[in-house]
C-alpha cells in the first residue's frame, strides 16, 4: 500500500478549501430557482452537462432552506420523484406473464424510485455526503408526523447503507493531537457520559484512556461514531472508578483489561447504519496490536430494561421470576436513599443480582435478548460476562437498573460462536457466575 | 475543510500495509472452503457476526482463484443469487391488484438479486473494492460467449456507479514527484499515443505538460482515468508537435492553449462508468486558477469513423455527401504514400477537410453525432472547433481519417448551452470556419 | 519542491513515538552514572562509537536532573569544559609573533569552549534539540544570581542562533483545525493579551483572525514565536473592539487592514534569538498572498515608556517637553478615574497626544528610540502611523501611556528606506499626523 | 510525538512551490549588483532590514554565476571576510597580558571570520541550505589549485558540520513509492554498484531488498548518503549473488542476514561530514525492528589497499608477510585469467587469504587500521568477519584484491567495546576464522 501517495492524494480534496471558482454555467438561475426546481433541472439532461456545477446550487439552496419549508421539499420527493405507477402495473403484468431476465430487468427499473438518482447526483457537488447526509436527518425529524415520508426515507438509507460500506470507513484514534475542531465534536456528541468541557475532554484522552472514532473520506470533518475506553487492571465493577480524575499512569503502560465504557453515534442522519458492531471488533484488533499486555475487552453497560421487566414480573405478566419476590424488590427500591443505607442495600444484593442475570440471561423479544443492549453485544457475540451491584448510583443508574450495571466481554476466538449459538440456537452464552445467579 | 486531520485520518488505511493480525475467528475454513462456500457463509449470519474477517477470506479465494474457474464462480452468482421467480411474482401480483406503498416497497425488495448484498459484503474486506472491480473485469472477459452472466455485470455495474460517484473521486495531478509506483500505471495504461518507457514519460511530466488523474480513496494505488494535456502557444493541429522531445519552457510559464491529447481509461472492471466528462471539466476549472494566462482548452482528437462514413457515402447509402466525390477521394486515399506526394496531398486537402467537416457537423446515429470522439465531446458541450490537416500521419490516423484530426474547445461559459442544443434541438455547435467547410 | 515526499520523509521522525528499541550499547551506566560522567564520556571516544545512544542518556539524565542541581552542571561546564587558558596563551603568541592563517586556525580552535562540542553531541540525541533549548532556560534562571555562568550562555546561544537560523524555520497558520496539543500552547504563552480558556481561544481564531507561528522542524511540538492579527476594515485605535465577542464576516473576506495586536515569544530557551522581524514580514506576504483585498499592516501596540519619560521630563531631564506641562499632565492622570470623566478626558487628550507623539518620535537611547516596543518595530522598518486616545483603559493600560496607543505600520515597499533612514541617518518615518503632532 | 501536526507544519515549506511573490523590497538593485556587491549589502545593515530577500537575491545571483567566476567569488570570501589582522594581534596581545572572561570573549569574537555569519545570512533565503551546499561543492573543485581558499572552506564547513547534526537528519526507507524524482538521484548517486536504469533501480527495491537514505528537513529532495541493503539466508560470500536478477521471496519475508553491499555519499558540498557512522546503526536498528528474524547484520565489502600493500610486502617495507611469497603471489595474480584457472586458483586461495588476513587484521596507518574501508568500520566498532574467495571477480576487483572481499559485522551490543578496544588499545577486533588465517 502506498502510504506516502495515498495521503498526498487525499490532500486534494482537502485543499479545496482555498477559494472555489466561480464558474457560471449555469447562467440565469442567480439564486431565483427554488431547490425544487433545481432538483429537477439536475435530473434533467441540464444536469449531465454541467456536471457538478448543478449539484453545487442544490446543495447551497438546501443549506439556505429555512426549516419550515423541508416539508415542502420532501413532499416534493414523494410527488414528483416516485415510481410511476403505470409503468410498474405494466412491467408487473409483463413478468408475470413471462417471468424472463429482461422483464425482471425491466420491472427492476421502474421500481426504482427516480429520486434515487437524484440523491447520487446531489452527491457529486463539493460536500455533496454531507449535503445527502443532513437532508436525511431533518428527513427523520418530520417522519413522526409525516409518516407518507418514509418511502423517502427508505431511499436515503438504501443509499447512504451502500456510501457508508465498512469497506470504505476509516478508524481512528482521537486523541489530544486531533484538531480541535474534531475535538469539539467529541464534545458535542457524546451520549452516555457527558463530558463536561475542554478538561474533562482531556481526561478521556489521557495515557489510559483510548477513544477511536469512524470517519468517511467525504466527510472527513465529522466522526461517525465513537468508542471511549478506559484501560484498567481488572473488570471495572463501578462507572464512578472510570470516570475519576486520576491517571493510571501504570494501566498506561500495561493495563490487562480494556473497557468499553461509551458508544455514541453522531449522525442523526445516518440512524439505522450500524456501524458499532464493525467498530468494537476493530478496535479490539488495533488494542491487541497496540498493547499485548491487554487479556480482556469488555463493556460497562447499562441494563436499561430491567426496572420495567421487574414490574412486568410483578404483575406476573411473564413469568421469569415470582411475582411476589418482584413486587418485594420494587417496593424495596422505590424508597429514597434505600441505595445509602448500607444494611438494607446488603439485604437486597443478592435478590436484585439474581433478577437481573434472570433478566439479561432469559428475557426474550423474539427469539433475541429482551434488553436492547444486551440484544446488540450479545447479537455481536460478545458473552454476558459479569454483573455489577453498584456500579452506577445515578439518579438514572437506579431508575433503570438499581444501580446494577453488567460487563459484556469479546473475545474474538469466540465471537462467531456465541454468534451463532444465538442466532440459531437462540442460547444466551454467559459466564458460570452469571449462569450460576440466573439459576439461583 | 480539515486538511490536516484528513491527511491523518486517512493514513490511518494506508498504514494498514503492516502486518494484519491473523485473527483466527472464522475457524476451520482454514482454505479448505471454496469461494463459493464462503460466499454463502458471508451472506448468511455468519458473515453478519465475524465482521470482515470472512469478507477477507472471500477476497483471498478470488485472487487465488484460476481464470479457469471464473466462469464456475459467476454461473453461480446466476444461478444462486437471483431474485427468486416465486416471490416476484407474488409481489408483482399484489402490486397490481393493490398498487400501494407497501406493495411497491415489498416490490423493489424482492426484485433485488441478492448478489447485490453479496457484492456489499465482499466490499468490506480490506481492499474489498479493488476485488470487486477486478471481479467485474473479469466477468467482462467472459460476457460475449456467456451473455446469460449480463445480469450479473448489471449488478457489479449498478453497485460500482454509485461507489464511484463522482463525489467520491478525488483528482490528482500526476508529476515527476509522484511515486514511481503510480508513474508505472501510466506507461502499461496510456491507451492513446504509447509510452515508450521512463524517459518518455518524462518528457509526458515535464513543466509544459500536465496530468492529471481521478482516484478513488478505497483504491488509492490505482488511476482510474487520466488525462495528458500539453501547454501551447496556439491551437495544436499537430500530433507530432505535442510528442516532440524539445520542453517549451515560455509555455510552461504562460501558454495561452491547453491541449487535451490523450485521455485512457484505466480500469477494465469500471468500465461504461464514466469519469471523462467529470475529468475534462476539472481539469479545465484547475488550469484556469493554476495558469491564469490560459484562454483556450482543447483537445486534439482522432476522427475514427470518417473512412468508414465515407465508403458509405462512396456506396451512396447515407447522402450527406456526392457519392461520386467520395469515391474519388477513397481511391485517390488508398494509394500508398499518397500524403507524401505534395501536389497530390495539396489536391486532396480541401476535398477531404470538406468531407470530414461534414461528416462531423452532419452525420448521425440517432439524434446524436456519428463519430464516437465527437458523440464524446459534443455530448459533454464543447464545440467542433477545427479541423486540421495532416496532423496524425501514423499508419492508423492515415487509414481512420486520411491523416486529419480535430479540436474541439470546452469553453466553461458555453458548455451546457452548446449540450441544451445538441440535446433538445439536436444542433451540433461548430466554429464559424467549420461550418464553412461543411457547408462548402 | 517535492511536497509529497517531504511529507512523508518527516513523518518518518515523527513515527519514533512508538517505542524505542532499548539497545543497552552503553554497557554497566545502568542509571549509575551522573550527568556529568555521562557528559564526559559523550565527549570522549566512547561517544563517537556509540552514536546517539550516549546523548539519549545525557538528554534523559538532564530530564531528571534536580533543580538543585543545575547550578553544579552548568558550574562544571565553566570549569571544564572552558578553553585551555595555557594553550590560548600560547596560539596567541604565536599569532602575534607570525600572523599567518595557520597561527590564525590554531587560535580559532583553541579559543572555542568545548563545551560547544558538548551541545552539539547533546543535540544528537532524539529529542536533542529541545533538550539544548531546556538547558539553556534552566541556564537562564541562574544568571543573575550566577553571572560567572554567563560564559556558558555565550555558547548556548551562539549555536541556538545558528541552528534556528531563518533558514531552518517553518511558518505555520495556526487555527481551530489545529491539533489541541498545540492550541493550549498558545494559551500558556499568549504575553500580551492573556486568553482566558478555550472559549477565548476560538475566538482569537474566527475567520476574522489569524494566527501565524514559526516551528523548528526538530522540535515540531512546540511553537517558538506567534502573532495574532485581526482583520478589520480600518486602522484600529482601540484593543477593546479587537478582543470583543463578535466576529465580523465581512472582515473575514474583504477586510482592508491587518492588525498585529499581539507578538508572543515561547521559548525562554531562547531568549536573545530574534525572530519577531522575520515573523512580520513573512506574514504580511503571506496575507497578502491570501487575502488581496488588504491594503494596510499594522500593529496596535502599547507604548510602555510613556509615563516614565513623561517624569522625568517633569523633572526636567530630558527637555524635549515643557517640564512645567509634563507635571501639569502626570499630576492629571494620576487622578483616580480621570479618563472617565468625559470633560476632563477632553481637556487632557490632545496634550498627552501631543507628548505621546513627542516621546515617540524625538526620544532616544544612543541613536535608536527611546520606547523599546518603538525600537523594535522602527528598528524592523515600521512607519509610526497613527496615535490612539483611550485605545487601552486597563489599569496597566492607564499606568503606562495614559490609555494612549500607537499604530506601526509595515509597508513592504518601504521597510528598507525606513531601515535606512534610522539607522544611517537617524531619522524617525512618521506619518504625517504624528509628526504635526510632535510638532505642535 | 505529534506526527500529524508535524505533518502538516513541514507541508508549509513544501508548498512554497507555488509562486512565491515578488517583493521589491531591495529597490534598485534589479539584477545589475554582481553577487559581491550583494554579499556586501547582505552583511550590512541593510540585510538586516530585509530579511531574507536580500539572501534570496544573492542564492539568485550564485544560481547564475558562471563557474570561471567561482574563483573570483570565493577569492573575495578570502579577501574581505576574514579575520582583520590588527583586531586579532590586539585581542591577542590583551589575553596574553591579562587572561580573563572578557579577553577571551573579545578573542573568540574577533577570530569567527565574518564570512561565517555571511553563510548563515545566505542560509536564511528560500533554498538556501542548498546554495550553501552548492557553493562548497563548487569551492572544493578549487581547492586543489588554489590551496589559499582552504580558509574558506573551514568556514563553510564548521557551519555545514553544524547544520547538519545527526540530531536534524531524518532517516528515510527509499523505496519504489518514492517519488520518481527522488528515484533518479540514487540512479546518479549509486558510486559502488553502478545502476543500469530503472529496471535495475527497480530490481534493487524488491521485496528482498532494502534501501535508506538521510534526508535533512531543509534539502528534502536531496538524499545525503544512502545505504543498500539485501536481505539474505547467511553470510553473503559473492557480489554476483547480491545483483543477481532473482528475487528470494522467502528472504523477503524471514532472512536471517542483512548485507550492506553499496553505501553512497550524494552531496560533494558535504565532504567531510561524516553520516555512514549513523547511518549503518540506525538501519541496524530498524531493520531489528521491522525484521525480528535478523540476527545478522554485516557489509560485503571491497578491499581496496590489499594489492598495494602487498607489493610493499615484496618489497620488503613493512614487514609483516615474507617478502619471497609476496612476490611469487603478485606474479601468479598478475597472469591474465589466473582466477579461470581452476588449478591455478586453488593453490592461491589460501596463501592469499592469509596475506589479506593479515593486512587486514595487522596492517596499520598510525594506530587504525590500514585499508580505508577497515579503518571506517573497524572504527565504527564492527568486527572483522570473514574473508571471501572469488567474491568480486571484476576487473576492479581482481586487481585491488585479488577478487576478494571481506565481510565486517555489525553486532549493536559488541559496538561499543570493539571500538575502545580499537581506540584505547590498538585491538582490531575479528572473528575466529580470520584471526586463524592471519595468524597462519
Amino acid at each position: 500500500m502506498n502510504r506516502l501517495f495515498f495521503l498526498d492524494l487525499l490532500s486534494t480534496i482537502a485543499d479545496r478549501g482555498r477559494e472555489i471558482l466561480d464558474i457560471s454555467t449555469t447562467g440565469g438561475s442567480g439564486g431565483t430557482k427554488t431547490i425544487e426546481q433545481l432538483c429537477r433541472d439536475l435530473l434533467s439532461g441540464r444536469g449531465e452537462a454541467t456536471g457538478t456545477a448543478l449539484a453545487r446550487e442544490v446543495a447551497q439552496a438546501w443549506a439556505a432552506l429555512p426549516p419550515e419549508r423541508h416539508l415542502d421539499f420532501f413532499t416534493t420527493l414523494v410527488q414528483a420523484y416516485s415510481p410511476d405507477p403505470e409503468a410498474v402495473t405494466k412491467a408487473a403484468q409483463a413478468y408475470t406473464s413471462a417471468p424472463d431476465h429482461q422483464a425482471l430487468a425491466r420491472l427492476g427499473q421502474v421500481v426504482e424510485p427516480p429520486r434515487q438518482e437524484l440523491i447520487r447526483r446531489i452527491n457529486m457537488a463539493p460536500g455533496g455526503t454531507a449535503t445527502v447526509v443532513s437532508m436525511r436527518a431533518a428527513l427523520g425529524r418530520l417522519l413522526r408526523d409525516h409518516p407518507e415520508l418514509k418511502v423517502v426515507d427508505a431511499d436515503f438509507q438504501h443509499l447512504l447503507s451502500s456510501w457508508f460500506n465498512r469497506g470504505f470507513l476509516v478508524l481512528r484514534s482521537v486523541n489530544w493531537n486531533t484538531p480541535a475542531s474534531i475535538l469539539e465534536k467529541l464534545i458535542a456528541y457524546e451520549a452516555v457520559h457527558e463530558i463536561q468541557g475542554w478538561e474533562d475532554l482531556r481526561r478521556r484522552l489521557a495515557p489510559d484512556r483510548r477513544c477511536f472514532a469512524f470517519f468517511h473520506p467525504a466527510m472527513s470533518d465529522e466522526p461517525l461514531i465513537f468508542v471511549e475506553v478506559a484501560l484498567v487492571h481488572k473488570l471495572s465493577d463501578n462507572v464512578g472508578d472510570i470516570l475519576s480524575d486520576a491517571v493510571d499512569e501504570a494501566a498506561a503502560r500495561s493495563a490487562s483489561t480494556a473497557i468499553f465504557y461509551s458508544i455514541s453515534n453522531c449522525q442523526e442522519g445516518l440512524r439505522g447504519i450500524s456501524f458499532g458492531n464493525f467498530l468494537i471488533k476493530q478496535v479490539v484488533e488495533e488494542l491487541s496490536r497496540e498493547m499485548p499486555s491487554l487479556r480482556t475487552f469488555a463493556t460497562l453497560s447499562p441494563i436499561p430494561g430491567f426496572m420495567g421487566w421487574l414490574k412486568e414480573q410483578a404483575e406476573g405478566k411473564e413469568p421469569l421470576f415470582p411475582s411476589e419476590e418482584a413486587r418485594l424488590l420494587l417496593e424495596a427500591t422505590s424508597q429514597r436513599g434505600w441505595h445509602a443505607d448500607a444494611d438494607k442495600a446488603e439485604a437486597l444484593r443478592m435478590p436484585l443480582l439474581r433478577a437481573a442475570a434472570r433478566y439479561l440471561a432469559k428475557a426474550r423479544r423474539g427469539d433475541m435478548p429482551r434488553d436492547p443492549v444486551a440484544r446488540f453485544h450479545l447479537g455481536n457475540g460478545a458473552r454476558l460476562e459479569q454483573l455489577n451491584w453498584m456500579a452506577n448510583t445515578s439518579p438514572k443508574g437506579l431508575k433503570e437498573s438499581a444501580g446494577m450495571m453488567v460487563n459484556y466481554a469479546y473475545r474474538l476466538p469466540e465471537i462467531e460462536r456465541n454468534h451463532e449459538a444465538l442466532l440459531t440456537e437462540g442460547r444466551i452464552i454467559t459466564s458460570r457466575s452469571v449462569r450460576t445467579l440466573a439459576a439461583a
